[in-house]
């Protein structure tokens, strides 16, 4: 009998999409191109020396357990070390209440595999982390989405959707969350939002999830609490990850979240994957137990700080009017938004073309086909001479482009979509 | 509003179930007991020294790749190692065949997710590798057991469910199978087996998984060609993995499948856990390409070969006529089956309270709840000295309990479930 692979799917599977961002990466790894598209952390601040002794000297003295499987759950004093590092940041956390994950993208699969039936109601911000999206597609979730501006996730418009949702009987299930120099948008919710968000949380009876990748890397303004610390019911998972404060190759990660739901999580990823890497997690946990990592963080904002302020001050420089974009406290990205009436593909097609340089189009971030006049601008990766350069030569292809249309009605008009316009250039 | 976790669970979750087993070990890790519970590799043979050196020179030399995230699809050079290599062995492979997964039990997991509706059938052998069974649960798929003999899958008993399934207009999707050294009952399942359920999946349509974690610690007889090789239609998927071979702490498996297949396995894993760890799949790597590997899988051979036929002949010498077990021609289990009457799990309790010897009552293994009078027996971590011992010590406590019981009608009457009878002792 021959055989028809799609027939023989699951109903979920048609929601998986290989994200369009990871396919157009092949295109920008050319050695050529200036790339502001990646979102990885910089390779220059892996300390490889230290990794390599740190190595070497794990495996020789506790090989039998460094390469054997371990518990499910995750190496027991790395957890603890996770549960006191987040109760000192204000969210009180015991053992119990953590599980190691494969990055924070599996604790994204494995909430949303215990949670979500097809079709519960999933808030989502917009535009968004694919990941995510990409993590609650899998499982059938209806993403709805809420817009975010300058202040993060507009918790007056999602309270309106909850509302309509409450007039039509229908219930909200998880609002998923990037609150800390999102990506793409580079943009930090609020205190008053957050707060917001736990008392509709309380009132409609959601879970938030709290995805914080980038939370340490803040190059400016005031730390504001986890919403997880504010949170006095257990209704926040939090996802935590190594990959962006040390590095990403060895995919460890974490989830906080009340201990019933820690347990639920366990089963499932006892089936999943059995447990994670317990090399990478003996790593990690050396160089948190000597302190090593929080030098570290200092560092990274120290190497990523300078490499923001020149793209943002290269966009003011050499980005025509009608041009606006995120001004970031911390994280790798700059949003930017082109006029309404601009393609942002188009514009980077001809950036490849002309001038080999990358950035990612916006419109992937979006579930609902719009923001295609938006762009997410990475400066993580790229050193400061090709953050010059590149944006020098975006700045030459924009205004070619520009020119030749109409830009009074732009420079007048709509800021393009989502109004992320902190800063509008010139 | 007060938060009630049980109300927000996905369906599936109630599928989940922690591993009994893996709960049970903990009582099994008391320094003091005897061990033959866990099936672990044995860290006496991790190649400890030559990581150790090995990973500081990848990571002062790489570190750049090997420290960042990866492909999903996994290491590219590493995919084609593993294409040759299994089309060595008889499967025709190419690089795109392949997926890389964190241990093959993600491997189960991404099949079972891209594959599995609820309720949609599966079969499993019974008894089966509970963490195989696990993976199909958490996708609510319906296990519908199929026994095993000596030769395997018993595929004469799933032919006649096959039709019967048929007659009722019910659709088998699956079937999911461990045909050498199974875990739990060591056995292999014979060429013409393998033939036959080639023959049955393309008559009744449906889908064979493959898993293979122990095939290539053969210790005696003749190699049989994977269901893979034998494979026509691109009907099997075959799950590999470096976890027995090599080590299991840094999480590295293969899939093994059509390219369609594998295309939406990888947009799966993206969502997934974005990729695995890049630096143990470098590892595996170098020790593939320099072909430690094999000489390793050879010592592997004449390290576990002895223990194997300590414990068979210890259970010779020590246990009491009336008990069975199967005698496996490599891997890590054998498979006792106690007289009818006998609860394993009593005789388990017993033997770690008087002597401080453990096993895994196979129970378990079973998705029906019988096989109580069965338990799994794993030679590959205790040490010569402890085999010797430990099956003295459960020869007395077995000889204590029996002696108490009338053994004349085990010795002649069932031989307990299921009949592995292979070899009876005495």
């Amino acid at each position: 009998m021959p055989m028809s692979w799609e027939m023989l799917y699951a109903e979920r599977t048609s929601c998986m999409k290989g994200s369009g961002i990871r396919e157009f990466f092949k295109l920008t790894e050319r050695p050529d191109v200036i790339s502001f598209a990646g979102g990885f952390p910089s390779p220059d601040c892996f300390p490889q020396e230290r990794i390599a002794h740190v190595l070497s000297e794990l495996v020789l003295q506790e090989g039998t357990s460094v390469l054997q499987y371990g518990p499910t759950e995750g190496n027991h004093r790395l957890r603890l070390y996770l549960a006191q590092k987040m109760t000192r940041e204000g969210a009180i956390t015991s053992e119990e209440n953590i599980l190691i994950t494969n990055g924070s993208q599996q604790g994204l699969d494995l909430i949303s595999k215990i949670l979500l039936n097809p079709h519960d109601l999933v808030i989502a911000e917009e535009p968004g982390y694919v990941g995510g999206l990409g993590a609650i597609n899998n499982y059938q979730g209806d993403i709805i989405p809420v817009s975010i501006d300058e202040q993060g996730l507009c918790t007056h418009v999602l309270e309106q959707k909850l509302k309509q949702f409450s007039h039509e009987g229908k219930k909200v299930k998880l609002v998923y969350v990037v609150p800390n120099f999102q990506n793409p948008t580079g943009v930090t919710m609020s205190l008053e939002r957050r707060k917001h968000l736990l008392q509709l949380a309380d009132r409609f009876d959601f879970i938030i999830i709290e995805d914080n990748p980038y939370g340490e890397l803040r190059y400016r303004g005031e730390f504001i609490p986890s919403i997880k610390s504010l949170d006095t019911e257990g209704r926040v998972i939090y996802l935590g990850s190594f990959s962006k404060t040390f590095i990403p190759g060895i995919r460890v990660g974490w989830i906080a979240a009340d201990r019933h739901l820690v347990e639920k999580l366990i089963a499932a990823k006892q089936a999943t994957d059995l447990c994670s890497n317990t090399m990478g997690q003996r790593l990690v946990l050396h160089f948190c137990e000597t302190g090593y990592i929080d030098n570290h963080v200092q560092e990274l904002v120290s190497y990523y700080n300078p490499k923001r302020d020149l793209m943002l001050s290269s966009m003011e420089q050499h980005f025509p009017a009608g041009i606006s974009w995120t001004v970031p406290d911390g994280g790798f990205f700059i949003w930017v938004t082109f006029p309404t009436n601009m393609s942002s593909r188009e514009v980077l097609l001809k950036c490849l073309e002309q001038q080999k340089v990358a950035f990612v189009d916006g419109g992937g971030f979006f579930t609902n086909g719009t923001g295609k006049n938006t762009a997410r601008f990475s400066f993580s990766e790229a050193s400061t001479e090709e953050i010059e350069e590149g944006v020098y030569r975006l700045g030459q292809v924009l205004q070619q482009v520009m020119g030749k249309k109409e830009l009074v009605e732009t420079r007048t008009g709509q800021q393009g979509s989502p109004s992320l316009t902190k800063v509008a250039s010139n």
